[in-house]
């Protein structure tokens, strides 16, 4: 299989569930303190992780948790942004400069940060208050940080048969799917790496990772025109383009808001003749109660989607690493 | 001018501004009994519209206000939703599936709902506390509703000035843009009535209206591909696939996030020689404090894009009332 190290995929897995101790340590010291609000911060792919958190965390929880654009705090701001806030960011580089910025405003305004950033020795990594220092996997670090949350406020009874079934079986199923996915990739990739404008449609826990695999891979690293689009609008505008040949995928996993993802699978293939459904269900997860299904789809989705950049950078002879722009050019 | 005709769309916005008192009048009623929080809840357009409310808001306020998908809501569920809350809707034709369950959903949860909905014959009518009949100006009937709990807040204490210019300049002012950008607007339409795709940027108080503007008028009534896009996560992935020829339009408003605007506009130039940057700093608004513009800025654009429209329809012989599929077929 093209680029695919499955046991450094397990590994890396594996090594991002032990970091539940750390996170656990400072989410409990702050729950204890008391919090009156979450927010969700970032921008452009952290911004998308963001999203998947609030969904995530909207299905069980009232606790009062946002998502916010770390430029548009900058600029807008956002009062219910204080001193009894908590405020979680991922960064990679930890330079990322809207997000060093609104952490230092966030800091300013009082706020308690904890910070996912992957090299130490950033100048963000000694701003925050708890930092943790992984490669990889910035979604399951956000949901184990939103399910114990919830854990401590009496809201996921059953969050340690989840991390005990998490434990056990979450690395080997999903680097599973990969390699269950790779034909069906191949395929999708032989068919859709030339695509003029391709649109992926999802939903729940899901839109954020769809609006972020759209712009973050097929835009910015493949260099592919997208649309990305959540499940529920597609009825309220856009599928008015939507014809015969027009290329579209859509995301259908098993939590809150399958219904509104299956609509779209359901109606396109009446007015489309390019389309393409992906279905968590298709996919066995063993090990895992079904009741967990909801909250590992997009780990699924994520390693198939690996799967199918994997064959278009080959197809396209495009390394995904290439930018024109991000990180060349001043703007 | 084609489909114009300035003294009914004066009229229109004249009418639109005199809802103020019985908008107020339950607002007032609303603050005086106390409420926890307010959801703007919409669907397509609808919560395109609720986006920028709650941005109009999230500058001056520390009211817990959000905004929410009215699909999404009768999913997911929403816990912040209850007895103590206001969800603010709009409808023209009072029957829209998804907006219809989740008032009934909303009102299950004991919560207060005003509805703007154009139908008073509708079911939704009789559903909601307060119902407001006037057709046209959604996002001005939700500016008056945050603007009056602002007030009543303590965070607006210029509302009484606000106003008052509002009433003697606001419709003749964006009636007069609607002229004066006409000449613009038939050439840009001449250049991009047939684009491949076209990109619309915006932020602030008029991310909302770019994302419905590219959505509900390019996409649905104009059947144009495009892609809408935030100022700042422009510059996070999608803007690698623009390049010399690509159609790119630029939203630059007065707002608490018109540096987001000219960070991408002062960029484009660089990279791309199809761009359009629509300012409203290029109109003049007589009879307003400069302090004002900010808000109006959504306004103005929608007077240009209206003027867009009706060139495009006319150029491409497309009547913008067809729909191929929407209330067009089961789905």
């Amino acid at each position: 299989m093209l680029k695919f190290d499955k046991q450094k995929l397990v590994e890396n897995m594996q090594g991002a569930l032990e970091l539940r101790a750390e996170i656990n340590n400072f989410i409990d010291q702050i729950d204890k303190r008391g919090y009156s609000n979450v927010c969700w911060l970032g921008i452009g792919g952290t911004y998308a992780s963001a999203m998947q958190a609030n969904v995530h965390m909207q299905e069980k929880s009232a606790i009062d948790q946002f998502y916010e654009n770390a430029a548009i705090y900058l600029t807008t701001g956002n009062k219910r942004i204080t001193k009894d806030s908590l405020v979680v960011i991922s960064s990679v580089s930890g330079n990322t400069e809207e997000v060093v910025e609104a952490v230092r405003k966030a800091k300013d305004a009082g706020a308690t940060v904890l910070g996912f950033i992957d090299n130490k020795k950033a100048e963000l990594a000694g701003m925050v208050d708890c930092v943790i220092s992984y490669p990889t996997d910035e979604q399951l670090k956000f949901f184990m940080v939103g399910d114990r949350l919830m854990y401590l406020n009496g809201e996921f009874p059953e969050y340690d048969e989840f991390y005990k079934q998490m434990d056990e079986h979450f690395a080997k199923d999903i680097a599973d799917v990969e390699e269950k996915s790779d034909q069906f990739a191949a395929e999708f990739a032989e068919k859709h790496h030339d695509d003029d404008i391709h649109y992926f449609v999802g939903a729940g826990n899901q839109w954020g990772a769809t609006y972020s695999y759209a712009m973050c891979y097929w835009e910015e690293q493949h260099w592919l025109k997208t649309r990305a689009i959540e499940a529920p609008e597609f009825f309220h505008g856009m599928f008015e383009i939507v014809t015969r040949d027009t290329p579209v995928t859509v995301y259908v996993g098993e939590d809150s808001q399958r219904s509104l993802s299956e609509r779209v699978a359901n109606f396109l293939p009446q007015i489309c003749g390019n389309y393409t459904i992906i279905d968590t269900k298709d996919y066995d997860l063993p090990g895992f109660d079904d009741k967990f299904r909801g909250t590992l789809s997009p780990f699924v989705f994520h390693a198939i989607n690996n799967r199918i950049d994997a064959h278009i950078e080959h197809i396209n002879r495009h390394p995904m690493d290439i930018r024109r722009y991000y990180r060349q050019l001043k703007y």
